[in-house]
């Protein structure tokens, strides 16, 4: 039962936080068990393109920073669109985007002028089926609600919660993986640490 | 087993996933069966502040951010520290800081010249013994590698991921549990969601 | 003559800040005859906002963004679109934008959804014939370079940098404007500036 | 006359826009005179450095962001700290600071980093005499009130306004004279912007 039922819950916060736990420990499961090939795949994107763009709206736009800060920790070339010294995508770099619905107008824009520009679309969504995905050659499927499906049907948490957390732990499982087959020890990845702050 | 006993693994992002999924339960255990008071004070000191601050170094400043959209989504006043339209924090407002080890040095700095502004500091972190957990009046500990803490006896994981994991689903089981006490729906919620994107 | 004409010049930095300094004060000579009653116009609309949001696609945007903060120490309360923390913008708030040509795709959408949910939108540009113009209610008009004019005759300098450097010029005659009118002294101010940096 | 001397002047934006030319010719005549040697050489160490690092707290880190877009645009590799992909400083990069003072905290400690780690550091400054200015190798003195200098005597502006628009046009002028020297064309150049946005 959720906290939603209890609203005069103990400790609320531990129950929200078991109810966060438990849609997590589902979420992966099913990504687990049924997209072991869309994630290598995904990987594999990552591993071959010269640089790397990570685009997302809001949230899933911060959960993507997390995982570019990573790859750049790994000594990829990646960049945040709409950072200051974000340049120009071109021919065989890799757009990275995160969309629940895929259908977020300023994602898919921007998914079909890389596609223009000659690089390579990749999403993680909700949903296949979407002009996100008409775009991407690699769709990770996440079993969570999408942004705009407040039914509370696919998760008691509010709007996309479960979708953009599911974005943070799927990327750092992109990076674990790409780590570990680089062979690189952690305190090789070390130094490129921001080292300013 | 982890997938770096496996270089050779079959689905290697699965794998990684999988990883992910099993520390992040672990730390959630943790945290909901020995931190229900601290976790229900932090929820206090966030809806009970005039405004609230959010600050963390690298990962964990994005993680922090990510939940500082969720609370501005509540109807809180509530800032990024470093962002351009973040005014001087004050009296009674909440300082929220991230840092595994405790000691990151702008994060302590920051956590002393908001406590001698008078407003209070609160701290997610590794330990409870720290120069920033000193400067807390709330201290939630998750029970993850710190970031510095590369022996990999804590978590598989690169450096501070899990930690900066758990402050992602905290700061959401946070911003959960001060919703369902608002009463508030899903649809009042959702006006104040950016709309010029 | 411009350092162009001398690519061997004696002090090529100081020959190129003189060229700024000629091309800035003719724009703003412009700004200061042909422009009063506009001027005053966006002064009204800025102090009169409930709320101020500002947005301008790279280089515009971060001069923006330093208007903001501005704005901000005078007591306004002020958003920069894309900021973690920025909500949604409504009935009543002005949305500040800047694009030399008025084209810009993001800010002319972004001032159609601004139209939409009630608020006004104000524009500094190259132009006062352009779909960002046909939805301001007040077109500050710099002669100044578009981004994509090319041509070097409105100015010598690389795209839309004069028109950059216009806006930052002009976001601060606007600070100092409704400060003098507000009567506040520096120290009246002073208190809001961020203080955990 | 400045306009704080006419609460009631008829076009206040005006004469404020008007005494901001004012006080920028002055400050830039000052640099052009009287620094050209120290502009050279901060070009040689701009165009000579494997990387640029740019940081500036408040508005002067907004400015030098103006100046990091520009020399990306340039094909220089050009990092803002504390952006999400920023990597380490490291022997030979350089970094370009820009404090009114000199004596801000998070500059300084960045600049004693940055030397430890064997970069190079450049800074824009209202003095040579300051924390900064002796970790610097290169000091650009501009000839403006710091941000703490609230006597209004060496600008009728707010606090460090000149200084910082001082900073974006000596920044833009730093590219103009690289771009000049480089012999790329306007249309060399474009293809760098940014294409997604």
């Amino acid at each position: 039962m959720s906290s939603a039922e209890h609203p005069v819950a103990e400790h609320p916060v531990a129950e929200s936080l078991a109810l966060v736990g438990r849609e997590v420990a589902g979420v992966l499961e099913q990504l687990v068990q049924g997209n072991q090939q869309a994630l290598d795949a995904l990987a594999a994107l990552l591993a071959d393109a010269p640089r790397v763009f990570v685009l997302g709206a809001g949230r899933s736009g911060l959960a993507l920073s997390m995982t570019a800060m990573r790859l750049m920790h790994l000594g990829l070339t990646v960049h945040v669109v709409g950072e200051v010294t974000a340049p120009a995508i071109g021919t065989g770099d890799l757009l990275l985007t995160a969309s629940g619905s895929g259908t977020t107008h300023t994602i898919v824009r921007a998914a079909q002028l890389a596609t223009d520009a000659g690089a390579t679309v990749a999403a993680i969504s909700t949903t296949d089926s979407s002009p996100l995905a008409d775009l991407a050659e690699c769709v990770v499927v996440v079993a969570a609600a999408g942004k705009t499906d407040r039914s509370r049907e696919a998760s008691e948490q509010y709007a996309g919660g479960l979708f953009e957390q599911a974005v943070v732990l799927l990327g750092d499982a992109l990076f674990h993986a790409l780590w570990m087959r680089s062979g690189a020890s952690a305190d090789d990845l070390w130094p490129r640490h921001a080292n300013l702050e």
